[in-house]
């Protein structure tokens, strides 16, 4: 099958890449649309040393399973395949089990390619009132919606949304579902202009004021972002760090003692409450699609993505 | 009278400081004894750039109060003077009010002296069954208390404590008090001594297992120390910063977020559980009284708290 394949800190476009096999328990899924995200950029850079497929966003076409009812089943699914077994697996948080394998980012092939697999309990099906274009942005709006399962949103909480690209557009869409009427603020109007279109609160990070926020959800994954998120984020108050920081950075904590403020990590979430806010049209997806790609002019679809500004980039097996 | 004094960066003794006069609502405070902390170390260096006497932890005797009931009482004190008006103050934390002094930390004179002035109201009488000796750790004995009204403790927790310091030995005994068995962590055998003399369990550092723990408190206030408790920490569990950084420092954050860790700020505490458990010997404090100083030799006396390893050095007045 035709797939792009990171080896040795390079990426490659392959016509002839192995198609994936399933083993027990695993369906294999043709890919119907593929997305891009910023992880996906940082690990054809060199994050987590990964090789093989790159990828986690898609929905697809169940082409095999032992669960007969699945074939031919439009869908989604999680991107942790966990062992089922360990301390994690059983306290239902195989999230974030220790020999799990993730998709297109830890020791199992992913999405930018014809086909994948992935155990058949990660797969979930996609209503049929919700098109392909929406459904590829099940994953990242999941995590998303993980802030809600992790922090209590009151609708008279002032909440902000720091970096308003590919996550933070959907962050905001998400905290606008509670109640609460979240800010999202960018380093230039310009970067702003789909969030306002959304109707959501817009401004300037540089412009927000010190202590102003009771929630601030950090979704610029770079340490500047980090330092106004905890600039504006109020004592006692509480701060999500939704963006993976690679490497390290030059920071002071100063403020998370004095302030005494929470910090809450936040990584993937449930696809089931994603597929209902798309079903429903509660959150706008389509606006963000900058651009697609066929599969074969991939490479040229990471660098447009890897572009300031971009938003969705989706890739077309 | 006499006092230590910060001005333009250096620490002097001064014999003929002004007295402080009490405003309306304040009360005037004899020191009886101090206590010398981390925090004082690092104000003398030029943390907060503060101005005037250091010190914060203190038992003494009120001498003029408004309120008589007050006068010839032993007392310890709070240390966050708020406005009483602010958000902050009306929804009862003042301790974050935007507007308050605090004691020998922030526009406020300190207790490294003959007397101090606090509002009355941060006053708390000292039981009779708690010595002079017992009562001076009462400050940073509710810091560690603190921890307890922020997250929720069970038995069944694995719990460390990275620093088997001041402070440490603190938090320890504190967490003990819960019914689960925490570890205290340090850099050398030598460093847990007195921990393991107070009954607990105790580990070099570099021997933490990564994931091991459910809570972790981080205790040393160095990056190192807050390397090892993001790497000790297991997914979904949290980790407390009990130690102020003074500066930034080069750290990496990915963990907070792909183990989706909480991270709580915390500092000061409530007054009154600490005096309750001083004055039902559930936490021992007097082993760590390292040496006792005189005021007058107040300048050798910080000097030897900076040395490492040194535990609770006294001032008396």
């Amino acid at each position: 099958m035709k797939a792009l394949v990171c080896k040795n800190g390079k990426l490659k476009l392959v016509n002839s890449y192995n198609t994936p096999q399933p083993k027990p328990g695993e369906a294999l899924v043709k890919i119907i649309l593929a997305g891009i995200c910023s992880t996906d950029l940082e690990i054809v850079k060199g994050y987590m040393d990964f090789e093989g497929v790159p990828g986690h966003e898609f929905v697809g076409m169940v082409e095999e399973a032992e669960n007969k009812k699945l074939l031919g089943k439009r869908v989604v699914g999680t991107i942790n395949a966990a062992c089922g077994e360990c301390d994690m697996c059983r306290t239902s948080i195989g999230n974030h089990c220790p020999q799990r394998t993730v998709l297109g980012i830890y020791r199992r092939d992913g999405v930018f390619a014809d086909y994948t697999v992935l155990p058949a309990t990660n797969l979930i099906e996609v209503p049929a009132g919700v098109a392909n274009e929406e459904a590829v942005f099940c994953e990242p709006l999941a995590a998303a919606v993980q802030i809600l399962r992790q922090v209590t949103v009151q609708p008279s909480d002032q909440a902000a949304v720091v970096g308003p690209g590919r996550l933070g557009l959907l962050i905001g869409q998400v905290l606008a579902t509670t109640g609460c009427r979240p800010v999202l603020l960018g380093r230039s109007k310009r970067s702003l202009q789909l969030a306002k279109d959304f109707g959501l609160q817009c401004g300037l990070v540089s412009d927000a004021k010190d202590n102003a926020f009771d929630l601030v959800v950090e979704a610029t994954g770079n340490p500047e972002g980090f330092a106004h998120s905890l600039r504006i984020v109020r004592p006692r108050g509480t701060m999500v760090l939704k963006s993976t920081f690679a490497g390290k950075s030059e920071l002071d904590l100063t403020k998370i003692v004095v302030g005494e403020i929470t910090v809450v990590g936040s990584r993937c979430g449930p696809f089931a409450p994603a597929l209902d806010l798309l079903s429903h049209g509660r959150v706008r997806v389509r606006e963000m699609i900058e651009k697609e790609f066929s599969l074969q002019d991939g490479l040229d679809a990471i660098a447009y993505a890897a572009r300031p500004g971009v938003k969705k980039v989706l890739l077309r097996p």
